[in-house]
């Protein structure tokens, strides 16, 4: 696999094997948008840069740099555009102001489970789609690690009906927002340091984070004890973005390494944050009894899924790669929440009391 | 990372920058309990193959074998263990003879889902168990991708109570063919190639096999038209088996590539399973109308259960360390199956009608 060189040596032609993989070293920057303190979102860069270290034998470096480094949790997709960093680790929604298609690489209301956004994503047209919106940013982006199903959310009051989501006053971001609006819900955005305040004063009556593990230490449940199952954001999928210059400047085998570890990675992510929502659950339960954990009633999810389809049929009918993609994932979704229903559905319920 | 390594040339010392990672070539052979052409069983050794032949430039080296080669299936164990190959993929419940504890890492009646048996093994105690148990055969074991829930079987009647299963004819192998031996089914054991004729004649009245993809192939639905959702083996995973010398003689950046593989082969083939189940899925329901998809009565799942328990009950009065083993996996399940029902379950369940 070696090139042979020849090196002239004091008159003498001294050849010498040159093995490829004893190229030059390799250091690249990765932003993060999260901390990098923040178990399990920054997981995946930080198993990412051990690997391919380990793999290279540190022959390819990768530093990540969690945001308060650079101080730029929702730059990361500009900055690896423009090449300060040669990698990012986000989450595609974010980039929803430059382009509304990015929203279906991470998770939208009512959409796949993980397991059956990753068959998209692999075995159907996901990174077809993915490759396709990502393109004319000149980077690549790769599923970055998986929330799973995120909370609906705290309220300080139960919703009986649709008439209690009227004026109300809730933080939830994204297109989820959007769908609140049209049922009435005065949709508010509130840095994370000031939400807890924001609910205990009443300033706001409900808001969204992200699961129990991520909730309980924010302390909302002190004040808004009505906890509700989720519809808005089945399977959150982070992202990986790549910078497409530095890319192709990348050996084979290098990139050959990035795109297993990345994969592994994914994987490991979506595990480690299942297990680790696991023991809040079960933590949350004995030490906070007095939760109220519920689901929205019939009606109301009836209504947030007509608004939702209020929301994408606008949408698709300004931009019509937004109606392709939806077309795609809803008809994808529909095949496999069948079989979605048939294998896990029917395993969940069958010794449910 | 390179070493200077001298040499005398013509009286005259020349220093050469030997690579680490121009190790000389490795060459291992993995046998397969899988016919080399059966997707998606045998896609994890394959991509392990290409993955790490990649990412080491063509210097490490794995020749898959199916079992048309080798001719020993559930030999598998037997020939890495002996070293005629360095490497297999198979199922951990195939050893089940040799040591009852290898069913756990495989899967088990009324056991964990695909997510939560990961949870178990990566961030639980699942992988220390499975050290321990394969730590005696001189091999390592690692998870090798998943099948997810597998269907119940197929039945040439409906069963509608408990009654109705006992002295019935059933093909169903490991700890659930025991469990319905204790519900009074006649269990046998009848080669895959003799199966569709036996139930087509008569000699047998139901047999269970994997899912959709796989099954219709066969041909059952045709003489046993009653499909029948899965309590037996919630999520069948594969292994991938690895000789310790040989692993021991690895370079670490093979081990690296090795480990990181195998991984993201794992996380792969359970999404191309799931992908392919979604496809045949919807082409049963559109080609073969007539067979009635059925989860048994609520009282037959209860004696299933009851009896499973038995079965659990009998090895762990023999066997200390299954005892120990079960007690820590159902506990694990317990909390597990919590965080289940709320994230998928809730989710799965919001819009059924």
């Amino acid at each position: 696999m070696g090139s042979m060189k020849k090196f002239l040596l004091l008159g003498l032609t001294v050849s010498v094997l040159i093995s490829p993989l004893s190229a030059k070293k390799v250091k690249w920057r990765l932003a993060a948008t999260w901390p990098s303190t923040l178990t399990p979102l920054i997981t995946p860069p930080m198993k990412v840069a051990e690997m391919v270290k380990e793999m290279s034998k540190g022959k390819f470096i990768i530093k990540v740099q969690g945001k308060e480094k650079h101080k730029a949790p929702l730059g990361i997709l500009d900055m690896v555009k423009g090449g300060q960093y040669q990698m990012g680790h986000s989450s595609s929604y974010y980039w929803k102001g430059k382009d509304i298609n990015t929203v279906w690489f991470t998770s939208v209301p009512f959409g796949m489970t993980p397991s059956e956004q990753y068959a998209w994503f692999y075995y159907g047209n996901g990174m077809k789609y993915m490759k396709e919106v990502y393109d004319k940013f000149k980077v690549l982006s790769f599923p970055g690690g998986n929330t799973g199903n995120q909370m609906g959310g705290w309220f300080r009051k139960e919703i009986k009906s649709v008439a209690d989501l009227k004026g109300l006053k809730m933080r939830i971001p994204g297109l989820a927002g959007e769908v609140m609006a049209k049922l009435g819900v005065n949709v508010v955005n509130i840095p994370a340091g000031e939400l807890y305040t924001s609910l205990d004063r009443g300033a706001i009556d409900a808001l969204e984070w992200v699961g129990p593990g991520m909730d309980i230490k924010m302390g909302f449940h002190k004040v808004a004890p009505y906890y509700y199952t989720g519809w808005h954001e089945p399977g959150s999928e982070m992202q990986f973005l790549i910078n497409k210059r530095a890319w192709k400047k990348l050996p084979d085998n290098f990139k050959a390494m990035l795109v297993t570890a990345m994969k592994a990675a994914t994987f490991d992510m979506y595990i480690q944050n299942f297990a680790m929502s696991v023991d809040a659950w079960e933590k949350m339960k004995k030490e906070y009894p007095k939760i109220k954990v519920e689901t929205f009633p019939k009606p109301v999810i009836e209504a947030l899924k007509k608004a939702s389809d209020e929301v994408y049929a606008a949408y698709a009918k300004k931009n019509p790669k937004f109606k392709e993609i939806h077309d795609d994932y809803f008809s994808y979704m529909k095949k496999a929440r069948a079989w979605s229903q048939m294998m896990q559905g029917s395993y969940l319920n069958l010794l449910k009391k």
